[in-house]
């Protein structure tokens, strides 16, 4: 299995299926875990924003890392969100999801760190220095309201734990560039749905790190732009780039839709999302699987 | 024990104490109790904002009703902080927190429900449906992003389980008026660190809930003004003022200087927040305390 | 010329170029205007935000209109943008840029405004009240922080001076459909840069309002689709979309590169922005660059 | 007259009034500022966020300044806010005050420093270099959404021309000694509705800068304290505390209100405000007029 140290390609952000109840669906979670790896993903990554992990209990958590570990079986590295909103319960979430099996932690910044700078270095450096396993840094102002600068997630990832920042912030082009300037030894990777994910390896990313609902299409152009192949990355790209955009267009709020197309696609057995949540807009699911049936067949 | 359906004055909204290794100092926890209930409290509040409740792990959350709730030793309602960022998991909270013997919970609304107006009542009428014990709606705006207008917070408390509205948008006076506007019926309490309390009574709360380091003082202002002393509970007021409005100042970052306050009078052995925190300037410290002296001594 | 009351298409949002000490640059106003209409837009829109138009002067705001107006010579309607922070100083606005030969005026909601939906209606009443010429709504959400719903913003075009709204909250096709859904006579614009204007258009919008660089790429997609072509309004679209989606990222922090372009094609002669901006990363603009390679010779 | 470079005190943050049509009222103009000047202030300040600036057209904000300076006649210095969202477009408005007779200006950093740090200190250099007269830097992170640092703000001051800081970040006593540990030799004045005016004044504040509607009392206060006499500062600070604490809880939103008071003593004619504007609740005024009735004759 791949060391994080190394890992390049796709970290696909998994959903939560959940039963009709609401309960975490375990089935769902296998299934979505043997779809992903035989999409040819590098790594699962479970409770991210989009695996709605701020919904969940602490026991639902463990639950969901327990039952990706296992259905993962070591094919690939499992990356386990454990964002929280103090040190000490980051630091607990992590050595929990270690315990469990988890490869690595993706960690994003806790609130009280927007505004406060001078304190987001030493935040990650006693996360890390506390952890068993690599961690990646989540860098995502839009939820978390902390902006972080390119110095300083250039410094952050310098703590031989700190192997990787996943970069969310607009332009991230530009954000993978500051970085890298900043820590010409950084491991980037990309995010917002993939929109960006050409211009993020062209500027140094060595990935993506996303839940694009048709992940084998974002394991294909890594693979190309790794082997050098830079235009048959575009191609690839901009053939699929029309629902790429679409479904980056809805963001977080578009879960339900993604769930909707899983279960279409015989992937997962229900569309249910935890409440509160926006209601689905029907004619947004048709505009999206027209969109696919042009990207596939067209 | 009074009935949350009934309850008036202060409920005192707790800070959560720790060791210096930041674990919950359960002995702190009990002397905090102690002393509010001196104080003649109506009601404790562990687990809102101020009590560090988004640093907690669920375990330690458990933890820190469990120790109240024996603390306490039934003189007065405790209402445990039951927020969460989904209706399931809010449901489990509040149950979970009534088997540990939580006379009631406070609820603030997730933060999917910003922007989304239509779905504030139905999210409160989902979780007071599944509640055994009383609920208070904690109208957060600040820390929460949702905005609740006094239409829909009158109807969220005709629910019979939601019992009050804990009332936290500047200007609270306007706010209770507007609440009390849509639905005469309803139960308001004041907040804000008590910076408005004689307005807030004026208009109609039946109390107050927040954790101003004097609990006493607001005891006695909701006293005076129950009684139909509206003169004294003003005198009270305005004497104490000058530090109510400076300990306000401070808002939620203040924990860390009503900790060290604590200290001082012998209430808690330490003034550990959990991080990361603001650091905090000693100036700040020395000034509240002065302000002290004079309220007190003066 | 063609009416605003039928006006469909691709309306221009224009860039306002400076020489470089800042000041306007009359040439290349009219030299952006030439290029516009010579693309085949339906109208030019100075003074929106990427008009920079908040940098201005009042004096300045009436030179860009004049300006405007005269290298325009009838061939197309020029929409003002009249956006002021009081009903009374937009009303100014709008009767000035009236006078100044302007066919109609775009109005985003004051910043008073958020918060407030109660007051939207009447305010965009007040502001129709007293044009002389159309209004277009704009609905911006980002930029103002006022969120108006559709139902608010079916109701504001219900004003026969209101004649359309420009959307620009993200996912703008279901935000086109919540117009249409309370007013299906409403006369919709999409934005965002063209990032969706298919979809835009297929859920019911006359055209599209942005200032994307190739303008005659959006004029052919709203013409064909105008025309019963949807299917060749999605290959032109999906043909340019990698560029479309590249100038979108930028957002208006984006103007500065936009203007490296508009000089480089030889529109204009200066890429001076109004300070403070953000600093332009090179990279960025040679990506752009490639861009425009691919999709205009690939 | 003073020179702003020595100027300590209160600045008297005034109001615009307006006729009933909602034009600016001249009369009304000249009668606050001889109400200000006859209670004692050091400065008035038009023009500031509380006098509806934004609000105004270019040319209504010359007219204002002009009045201000005939109605003053040189008894006390006019500082006119001049804040703008380009360099050159808040220099035009330096320049212009100036040639209107305003000894100095006070400039609010456009929204476009936000998240731009590295750009505060040379934005303001620009500013300062251009204009022919003092400039008061107003740190107002609630409006503008610019937070600066107190590194930040002690760097601009050692420009010549930045002759003070206008501090309106909560907690505003630890903003200034921020301040003053960067750099001794600041200048600060409160701000805030006064509600921390002898904190701001222990931290080594020279006044405050404020638009309470009892100028006289903030006068009082700063010249006890400049005098030694803190005990009596305090004093008389406390005993005005409720109606300071309550006029700065209605914050910019309270311009109606403190409009109204104006009438009821009879130094302007008419509430207006310009819309959209909340609407004011008469139970509100009804409170405020009590207060004043206890601070005042209790």
């Amino acid at each position: 299995m791949t060391s994080l140290h190394t890992l390049t390609g796709l970290g696909h952000i998994m959903i939560t299926p959940f039963l009709p109840d609401e309960s975490v669906d375990e089935d769902g979670l296998a299934s979505v875990v043997d779809y992903a790896v035989g999409a040819g993903v590098s790594a699962v990554i479970p409770l991210g924003i989009m695996g709605e992990a701020h919904k969940l209990t602490d026991a639902e958590r463990d639950l969901v890392v327990e039952r990706v570990v296992s259905a993962v079986a070591g094919r690939v590295p499992v990356i386990a969100g454990c964002t929280a909103e103090s040190t000490r319960a980051t630091v607990q979430r992590v050595r929990r999801a270690a315990e469990l099996g988890a490869a690595g932690v993706m960690v994003a910044p806790p609130r009280a760190l927007a505004g406060a700078a001078g304190q987001q270095v030493a935040y990650y450096r006693a996360v890390c220095d506390a952890a068993d396993v690599p961690v990646v840094v989540q860098d995502e102002p839009v939820t978390t309201g902390v902006a972080m600068s390119g110095a300083t997630l250039g410094e952050i990832v310098r703590h031989p734990t700190a192997v990787a920042v996943k970069v969310e912030q607009v332009p991230s082009p530009t954000k993978i560039s500051a970085i890298l300037d900043a820590n010409p030894d950084a491991r980037c990777f990309g995010g917002l749905g993939g929109l960006y994910a050409v211009e993020e390896l062209d500027r140094g990313a060595v990935g993506v790190m996303t839940g694009f609902a048709l992940p084998d299409v974002l394991v294909r152009i890594c693979a190309a732009h790794a082997a050098g192949d830079r235009a048959g990355a575009r191609r690839t790209f901009f053939q699929h780039l029309p629902l790429i955009r679409y479904e980056a267009q809805l963001g977080v709020g578009g879960v339900s839709i993604r769930k909707q197309l899983f279960v279409e696609r015989g992937i997962i057995r229900h569309d249910t999302v935890r409440g509160p949540a926006p209601v689905t807009d029907p004619r947004t699911v048709a505009e999206l699987r027209g969109l696919i049936e042009d990207v596939e067949h067209g």
